[in-house]
C-alpha cells in the first residue's frame, strides 16, 4: 500500500478520458490530492477514430500524453496502471502497479464494444474503440486491398473488396462515408489494377432511420449522402453471423466479405469489483444525480460508463463526449461541496448539439432548434473536432493532414505498421 | 505465375528503400516494364528512425506509402510481398504474393542489424532497423519510466532509469544524444517524482573514436558534446554478455540496466537463394562495378545489400542513403544501356558529405573539404534531412514536430500505442 503524504482527502480517478481529465483539470485549486490511473499513458480524441481507421490522420495526432496535460498542476499525480480489482469495504483500489487507498473514488473507465455476447461476431469483426483498434481496421483495409491485387479467384476477390460496417450510430455512418471515400478517390489512383473491380461498402443497423439519436431531417441526409455515395443500406435488420467469411443478415441476405467492422453497440466498462446491484442495463454504473454509485457515499461514476437515475432524467444521458465533460466539471464542483460540508447540486445536462460528418462537404447537424446538412455542417464539424483536440500540434497537423486531404484528395497516411494477422485475428508480434 | 503483358523487359526491385525507389523512378520513361516488391507498403526514411524511438516525431511522418510516389508512372507495379526465395536458373522469385518472373533482378534490400551471431544479445537488446522497432525503443523506454515511479527497490529503479547504447556510429550517437536530452528537458516536466533519480546514459563502442568513419574534428566534438551531455562513455571495449538485466563489458565493467539499444553493427539482408559463393564478409552481395552480382548476368545489387568490389574502389561504399541513391540513379542507365545494347559505364560514388546530430545546437559535419561543428551543422542537418523526406505533408509536419519541441523542450509524440512486453520481448496482440 502506498503511504499518503499528506493529510489532505485523496480522490483516486480511472480513466483519463474525457471526463476524467476534466475532473482532475477541475480539481486544479482545491485541496484535494488528485490521483489519475489509466491503462494508456495518453487522453484519446475517440471522436476521429474513425479517421485514423481510413488513413486520413495519423493516430498520434488524436492522442496527447495525460502526462502534458497536468504538467504544472502540483496537486495531480498520474500512475500507468490496470486496474484489477475495486475494495469498496477498504477503500482501495487494486492495480498493476500496486495498491491505492482512496477517500473518493471516481469511475470514468468509458464504454468499451458490446457484441452482446456473440463470441463469434466478437472474435471475427473489428470493433473500434481505441487507438490500437483503429490501427488494426486500417491495416485490415490496406492489407486486404494489397490482397485483392494478387488475388486470382474471383469470389476471393470479391469477398476481400467488400467492407461491411454494423450499426447506423455516428461510428458507422462516419466508417461507411470514409471507405466509400476511399473507393471514390483513392482505389483508381493507389490501386490501378483495382479500378474496375467491384469495391462494396454495405451498412446494417438494426433500427429503421440511421443516426437514430439525431433529428429526422438529419438521418433522412444522412441516409441520402450516403446512397449517393454508393453504399448498400440495411435499415432495420440484425447480423445473425459471421464466421470470417460469410455474413448472414436476418432478412436472408448473405454477404461474402473478409471486413467486418462492428459499431453496433456500446457497454460501460465497470471495473472487477463493483457489486451486480450497481449495473444497469448496458453495463453502466447506476448512480445517483451527483454522479455518485448507488449504495455508495464515495464512489461516483461520470461519462459513458454511468447511468444517471434522476426523477428529472428517467431515461439519463447520452454517451457523447459532451455528458462526460459536463459531468467532470459538475463533479469536481460536488466533491469540494462535499469535502467542505457544502450542500451538493444535481447535474443539469447543456445539450450543445450533435453533429456527424459522411463525407467531402457532407455533414449533418442538429444544433439546439437548427437542423442543417451539407457544406456549412461539415465545416462546422471540422472546426469544433479541430478546436477540441488537445494541444497546438495535434491541431495544427490534423489541420494540415485535412487541408492535404481535401486538396489532393489523399492523403500520405496509409501505411501498415501493425502488421494484421487475418488469420488469427491478432496484430503479429514481430516487428514488421 | 503471372502473365507479363507485353514482351518489354521486366525489372524487378527487391527493396523499397532509397535505392531501390530511386532506381524505379529513374525507369519512369524506359521501355522497361518496372515490378517493385517490399514487405512494407511504405517507404522508410531511416535517418529519422532515432527521433521517432526517442519521441520526437511521429512514427507516420517518416513512412511514405510507396504507391504514392509512383502514382502517375505507367510502367510501374507494386506488389506487397515477402520474398522467400529466388531461382536464379529460372529467373524467378518466390514471394508470399506469387512468383514472378524477370528478366532482370534488382537486389535492393537494404540491412538489417547484426548481433554477430550471439542470442543472448538478440534476444535481450532492441534493434532499430524500421518503423515498428523504434516504436519498440519509444516504448519501452516509456514503460519503464513509468515503472520506475512505482518501483521501491532502488536497485531496481535505477536499472530501469539506466540506458546503454552499444555502438558508437551516427545511429548510437544520436541515440544517446537524445536520451540525454529527455533526461535534460522531459524528465522533471514530466515525471517529477524521477527528477531527483539518478537516470544514466552509457555509450558504449568498440573501436577507440566515436564517429569513426567521419574526420578526427567530428570524432573528438561528438565525444565532447555527449560528455558535456553527462553521457558515460566507453571506447576500445565491447559488450560480452547481457542477459536481460546485467550488462558485462569486456573491460570488467558490470552495468544493471533494463534498457539496452543495439546500433552496433549491420549485415546485408541477402535474399534465400542466392549462392554462398556471392555473398562477402558482412552478408553484403559481391557486386562489379557495375552493380552485377558475382556471376550473374542479370541479377544486380545495389545500396546497403551490396559490397562493391572493383580496382578503382578496394575497399567499397559506406552504408549510407546518398550510396543506395546514387547508385539506383546509375543503374537505371546502366540498365537502359545493356537493354538497348549500348556500352555500361563504372559506378563513381560522389561523396556529398556526412553528418550526425547530437542535440539542441549540436551536429558534426563533414562536407567535402568542410570539417565543421556546432549549431550550423545542427541547422543544416536539419534542412538537408527535412528537404531528403519524401512528401510536403511529411516535411511540414516534422518540421512543425521539431519547432514545437525546439521551442518547448518537450514534446507530444510520447505515447505508448504498442505495449512491449518485457518479460517476453515482444509486442502485446491484445489492442491495448
Amino acid at each position: 500500500m502506498d503511504k499518503q503524504e499528506n493529510k489532505k482527502p485523496r480522490v483516486v480517478i480511472i480513466g483519463g478520458g474525457f471526463g476524467g481529465v476534466q475532473l482532475a483539470k477541475k480539481l486544479k485549486n482545491a485541496p484535494i490530492e488528485v490521483l489519475l490511473l489509466d491503462k494508456h499513458n495518453y487522453h484519446t480524441f475517440q471522436p476521429l477514430l474513425y479517421q485514423v481507421a481510413t488513413g486520413a490522420i495519423e493516430a498520434d495526432s488524436i492522442g496527447f500524453p495525460i502526462r502534458r496535460i497536468f504538467g504544472r498542476q502540483k496537486n495531480f499525480t498520474f500512475h500507468l496502471a490496470n486496474v484489477d480489482n475495486i475494495d469498496t469495504v477498504n477503500s482501495v483500489v487494486e492495480t498493476t502497479a500496486g495498491n491505492y487507498n482512496y477517500d473518493y473514488l471516481v469511475i470514468a473507465t468509458g464504454a468499451n464494444t458490446n457484441f452482446f455476447g456473440n463470441q463469434e461476431l466478437e472474435h471475427y469483426t473489428m470493433p473500434m474503440k481505441n487507438i490500437a483498434e483503429a490501427l488494426n481496421i486500417r491495416s485490415l483495409i490496406l492489407q486486404n486491398l494489397e490482397k485483392a491485387l494478387v488475388t486470382a479467384d474471383k469470389a476471393e476477390r470479391d469477398a476481400l473488396l467488400t467492407f461491411v460496417i454494423v450499426g447506423g450510430g455516428p461510428t458507422g455512418v462516419e466508417l461507411a462515408g470514409a471507405i466509400s471515400e476511399l473507393r471514390e478517390y483513392v482505389l483508381c489512383k493507389d490501386y490501378p489494377a483495382l479500378c474496375n473491380a467491384d469495391m462494396k461498402v454495405y451498412l446494417v443497423e438494426g433500427k429503421d432511420e440511421l443516426l437514430a439519436a439525431m433529428s429526422t431531417p438529419a438521418s433522412v441526409k444522412a441516409k441520402e449522402f450516403l446512397q449517393k455515395m454508393d453504399v448498400t443500406i440495411y435499415n432495420g435488420v440484425h447480423v445473425s453471423s459471421y464466421n470470417g467469411s460469410i455474413l448472414k443478415i436476418d432478412n436472408g441476405t448473405i454477404i461474402n466479405t473478409k471486413n467486418v467492422l462492428w459499431a453496433a453497440g456500446v457497454k460501460g466498462e465497470v471495473p472487477t469489483g463493483m457489486p451486480e446491484q450497481t449495473v444497469a442495463k448496458g453495463g453502466r454504473l447506476i448512480t445517483d444525480e451527483i454522479n455518485r454509485v448507488k449504495g455508495y457515499n464515495n464512489v461516483f461514476a461520470i461519462g459513458d460508463v454511468s447511468a444517471v437515475q434522476s426523477e428529472a432524467n428517467p431515461g439519463g444521458f447520452p454517451g457523447v463526449a459532451q455528458v462526460a465533460l459536463q459531468q467532470g466539471r459538475h463533479l469536481a464542483k460536488n466533491l469540494q461541496a462535499i469535502i467542505s460540508g457544502k450542500a451538493t447540486t444535481p447535474f443539469v445536462y447543456h445539450d450543445l448539439g450533435t453533429m456527424a460528418t459522411i463525407g467531402r462537404n457532407k455533414a449533418v447537424a442538429d444544433i439546439k432548434k437548427f437542423k442543417f446538412q451539407g457544406f456549412f455542417a461539415w465545416l462546422l464539424w471540422m472546426f469544433v473536432h479541430l478546436l477540441s483536440l488537445a494541444g497546438f500540434s495535434n491541431k495544427a497537423i490534423v489541420f494540415l493532414n485535412w487541408a492535404i486531404n481535401y486538396l489532393t484528395r489523399n492523403s500520405d497516411n496509409r501505411l501498415i505498421i501493425r502488421y494484421f494477422k487475418t488469420d488469427t485475428m491478432t496484430v503479429d508480434t514481430i516487428p514488421h
